[in-house]
């Protein structure tokens, strides 16, 4: 039976939509058990008692809080981040999941539970929507300053993902420049490009545009432009919505429209909302780590966890070890 | 009387287009006359004859493709593209538009017509719109490898543009980063960081979804993650568009729906139509070098000759230079 270790605490909106997250795990898939990580006294009241023997709490008394520094996180032992995190270590528990500070669940991940044997540094992933399906991007935020044999290593850990926990044949993996054709990059993408060369899949170039539209099933940048790209995009998104709403709100006729286009609208909610999703995996260290958002609520916390148990019943460390050690030089 | 000169040769659509927008332009504005650079033969049928007062043809038998290296562009010394530059060089024209090829435009217009005073490397600037406006955004494409003092001059001219050609009063201006904070940034934006907080208007860090939602008027960045950051949201828009078109196939009451909302779409297309801006500027040369797409249609062009004209007719250059010289070191 899996444990999933839960920082119960650290989200935006307190343990209420983790836990509400959590049941609706356990009543979908009963083949994991869950240990929370928080204040027993606060998350006790929140646990319906058919759950008891499925749900330990793990006391943790302080809490980690978005303000926080990171760098604070290791020395915050009482923390339900280190704690949780403590556990995975441990053996205890076998995924950690966390809504809480992001920067801390990465720090206490990479230096307690550590690194997978060739892996220089984790990175953080995300799935983007495309028309027909999804595109893992990585890294989205954990590296700003990279050079291209961490880009290689992305490229690498992304791939053997694809295939081991999302399920994809022989995923296609691509480098994002800003053009398609080898000469295009800057200095570290350029050398990135011939080390990447050598890995199976690997398809060269890909531009901001093939994110969206399925060209590739991973496309490789540093944290730095994963994270401008990731907020570029929610912000086109949130600035079509908005003018499409500024434009009805003008026009009566319209109004009739968008109430007959309610559905459209409801899918289209479906492709982009980050909930569907879950969180962000950080791959490369030893245990599956799932950072989730902030503010996630519980449908997303759900997810995040079904994400956990799929690493962790998935072979994804051995084989990014294999394939990092193949393909070294 | 300003003289335009137009590469009418270069765009994807051969001349017609170019020509065409050079008609409406005409018509909309009397003050300025036009030099098209091209093959004479192929130009003159094309032309109205009651515009051969305001239109000179200049003869240039070669034409850059867009396969052909920007490298050579300065060999190519019969190309419509650098006889146009040529003809902004020697004075017999105040400005220059092209929708051929941008790398040769780019390089032509750096290495013939020569750098503003103070001006390490020119930069492509372009309009991104938001619900209520627009940002400029540069480098979009021109540095892929730059320093933190090229991005420090790239905060100073693209403030002066949007002050001296954009007409905006007291223009904010950030950088392009990871995380609003200052501590946010790779080691380059961090460094920029620090040389921009002494030019005033600079309001720190800004986040990818800030170029959308019109937190400030110019926006900072490298021509690498200019490039990404543009085809991502070009990407997102497109995706967004089949997302809502594809459901609307599926069903009758949504097929209903869209005739009547047909009118908030056009308003949509309106704002995230490039043609509505007409090109990129090359800001940081010593002559308006505007570079439009080469899929310009009329309307492209047509706006692409104004910009050319709006930073003929302003103080731009001689500004840059200044402000430049105020804030070194």
């Amino acid at each position: 039976m899996l444990k999933i270790a839960i920082d119960a605490m650290g989200g935006d909106n307190g343990p209420s939509p983790i836990i509400d997250g959590l049941i609706l795990a356990l009543k979908k898939d009963r083949h994991f058990n869950a240990i929370l990580v928080g204040k027993k006294e606060e998350l006790l009241p929140l646990i319906p008692q058919k759950f008891n023997n499925r749900i330990e709490i793990y006391e943790a008394s302080d809490v980690i809080s978005m303000t926080d520094h990171a760098t604070d996180a290791l020395k915050r032992k009482e923390s339900s981040a280190y704690k949780a995190i403590e556990l995975v270590k441990s053996g205890e528990a076998d995924a950690y999941v966390s809504a809480g500070h992001s920067g801390a669940s990465m720090s206490l991940a990479t230096l307690r539970i550590g690194r997978i044997k060739g892996v220089s540094r984790p990175a953080i992933a995300t799935l983007m929507p495309t028309v027909n399906g999804n595109t893992l991007v990585l890294d989205v935020g954990a590296n700003v300053d990279c050079d291209a044999n961490n880009l290689k290593e992305f490229g690498i850990m992304g791939r053997v993902y694809a295939e081991d926990v999302l399920g994809i044949d022989n995923p296609l993996m691509g480098l994002l420049s800003n053009g398609e054709e080898e000469s295009k990059g800057n200095e570290v993408t350029k050398t990135a490009f011939k080390l990447l060369e050598k890995v199976p899949n690997f398809v060269g170039n890909v531009e901001g545009n093939d994110i969206f539209n399925g060209t590739v099933d991973v496309v490789v940048c540093d944290g730095f432009i994963g994270n401008i790209l990731l907020k570029t995009a929610e912000g086109v998104a949130d600035t079509i919505g908005k003018i499409i709403k500024d434009n009805l709100r003008r026009s009566l006729v319209s109004i009739t429209g968008a109430v007959l286009m309610r559905k459209v609208f409801k899918n289209l909610k479906l492709k982009v909302d980050y909930a569907e999703y879950g969180g962000a995996p950080l791959i490369g260290v030893q245990a599956p780590v799932i950072i989730a958002h902030g503010k996630s609520n519980a449908k997303a916390i759900k997810n995040a966890i079904f994400q956990a148990i799929s690493a962790a019943d998935s072979n994804l460390n051995n084989d990014i070890e294999e394939k990092l050690k193949q393909f070294k030089d």
